[in-house]
């Protein structure tokens, strides 16, 4: 059997199993490579930090991987020494069974925080999963990482580099993005690409800009929030580098997948029934541009004119007056889809029905000019609906 | 018959009409001072700014004002030439009906964005409210500048100043305070103290800073708002300056009553069922302890486990991590009332009935100790609940 997401690149393997974290539902996984691989990860902004996120930046910093270790139900956040020492446990349960260094296994937690992990469970769901890893686990991975995630998110590339077939491939979790810092977001990359740390952390960096960062606003991170990537060069390429001529031809498939599974956790906000885009263009700078549509996407009066079908342009505009960006009103042109509904900072007479048809839709894509430049952004999100209210108003019980 | 609100000071008239901006509710309102008054006003931080805005940016900087038109169902927003048109015609019309100068009148608008005013209404209920304005008109008024509110937003306070009573009174309208951006806040001011222009608009920043601006995020603001003060010194006292002694008791009280509104918008958030307070102490400083307050009222994630009276305190104490302050995670301490719920960044038991018994009542506070220095804040809000989503699914329908 092929891999697919997590597993699609060559020499991984992964797993996900249910260690009684959670009550029935799979809540532990890992992921394997054959070999040591160049690891590279991007973490919260949240000066409250999980004890996950403080282990793994110096495994990262390294700049070796080979295993990940997840579970999700517990955050492990604001746990103190205890949650320190656990996720230490963790890291060092998964070494021993895999038999390679502690120093090369990353740990991530996700689900509610405050609470001490069950560790026994764990230790034995550590012990099954690290016995069950195999290629064909993609799928138990992809379910043991999530907590409220409504599907599985999962994606692949392959590119020819050198005549050889080099694949990314990666899952993720999370779901909750009515306002940006609503859930943790878990992002895992595998690559049989061969790139050394240094390079894969600065692919890794730009590429968040354009995806993960693109559906949470800066700052408003969790407390656990992390991506982590493994290139385990398996794909038999030479060393692939920014001087390498198929360098874009590899960061663009990465960019891809990394946007795909932004986009996946975009749509399935909490509650969600849409994906929303935020596509600015016309402005001074990529950040003034980025700014723009992140209002957009996060603003509840947007994204409850949405779900209502209700082309209130106006809400549009605002966002985008406050998003702290030095705008001229009266040179903002916004569209729904292909329909224009304002011209240089006022309405224009539209055909309402046709934008009621169009706001049913999915995905609906709002479009902004700001008129003033040639920096563009995109931003993801979804609608807000009531359901959101009801997973989030007792997340705990 | 006495004053209240709006009408509580001396030399202070009112009422609400419907000029047929809506269809059936009260929709436009004048406040008139018998004299001309010191003016002092706050507006909107958004880059798009509504016709009115910027009308009376001009008439505040003047320093006089002799009376305030309103209209609600129609912001005059992202409306161009013909809007800036349309808030002069309010401004003179209203000025020739009551025989002042235009350059003393102010105007506000609040509603729908994008879509012109019906002048031909507005100037029709422009000359009955002139006409009708009177002591016992508080009502009318504050009835008419509201949108979405679900009650009348009214307070008053008296002191004693060199035997003299002075009363500074109010009326405002808000409500959509899931996230900070949703709803035009107006807010009218008006006291029979004497006090200087210069003075009047000091204490005004000042107390908006502990009051208005609590309930909204900094930037975050519509296009629309804005807080107006007469002081027509008909209380007869001498000029009130920082340099009498009784300043501080008229500054206090003019505080109490800008808090008092605020806490009252913030209680009548879009579907709330509750008042929530976050005091923050033992920060660095107050722009910190502010930034954090701010974060917790403003976090959907709180707001969605207060509705659902769940002590999901970790919630709390993400969002104090992410608002941008630099902390230290073992130093927090966090209370629901005075319930302790997590001390040095951990969770500690409690009672967890208790806990949601005191979150069913209201209003709920929500107490942090940062645990790093002498200063403190506090933020107003409310839940966030089903209704939210519900009034504006279709707030233009």
């Amino acid at each position: 059997m092929n891999g697919f997401g997590i597993t699609a690149a060559k020499g991984f393997r992964a797993v996900g199993v249910h260690a009684g974290i959670k009550k029935e539902h799979l809540d532990l996984g890992i992921v394997v490579s054959d070999v040591p691989a160049a690891a590279a990860g991007v973490f919260t902004l949240n000066r409250v930090r999980a004890a996950c996120v403080q282990l793994n930046e110096s495994v990262v910093q390294n700049g070796i991987l080979q295993a990940i270790v997840v579970n999700s139900g517990n955050a492990n956040a604001c746990t103190g020494a205890k949650g320190w020492e656990d996720a230490q446990t963790m890291q060092a349960v998964t070494a021993d069974q895999l038999g390679i260094p502690a120093a090369h296994v990353a740990v991530a937690s996700t689900g509610v925080i405050g609470v001490e992990l069950p560790m026994e469970q764990v230790q034995t769901g550590i012990k099954a999963a690290c016995r069950e890893a195999a290629v064909e686990g993609f799928e138990t991975f992809a379910k043991a990482i999530t907590t409220t995630d409504t599907c599985l998110k999962q994606y692949q590339a392959t590119v020819n580099i050198e005549g050889k077939q080099v694949t990314i491939g990666g899952a993720v979790k999370g779901s909750g993005m009515i306002h940006p810092n609503m859930a943790t977001m878990l992002g895992f990359l595998t690559t049989d690409a061969a790139v050394g740390a240094a390079d894969l952390q600065q692919l890794l960096r730009d590429v968040t800009n354009e995806s993960f960062n693109m559906i949470t606003v800066d700052g408003d991170t969790s407390t656990n929030d992390m991506v982590l990537v493994m290139a385990n060069g398996q794909a038999g390429t030479s060393l692939l580098s920014p001087e390498h001529p198929d360098w874009p031809v590899f960061a663009q498939a990465f960019q891809d997948v990394a946007v795909y599974l932004a986009k996946s956790i975009a749509r399935d906000g909490e509650g969600a029934t849409k994906l929303v885009e935020a596509r600015v263009h016309g402005a001074k700078s990529v950040e003034d541009a980025r700014k723009i549509a992140k209002a957009i996407i996060g603003s509840n009066l947007v994204k409850t004119a949405v779900y209502g079908a209700d082309a209130n342009w106006g809400r549009i505009l605002c966002a985008v007056g406050y998003a702290g960006v030095d705008i001229v009103q009266e040179s903002v042109d916004i569209w729904l889809g292909n329909i224009p509904v304002a011209k240089k900072g006022m309405g224009i007479p539209f055909d309402e029905e046709a934008a009621k048809e169009y706001l049913l839709g999915d995905p609906v894509v709002i479009k902004v000019d700001l008129g003033l430049g040639e920096a563009a952004a995109t931003a993801y999100g979804c609608d807000l609906t009531y359901d959101y209210v009801k997973i989030n108003a007792s997340y705990r019980s």
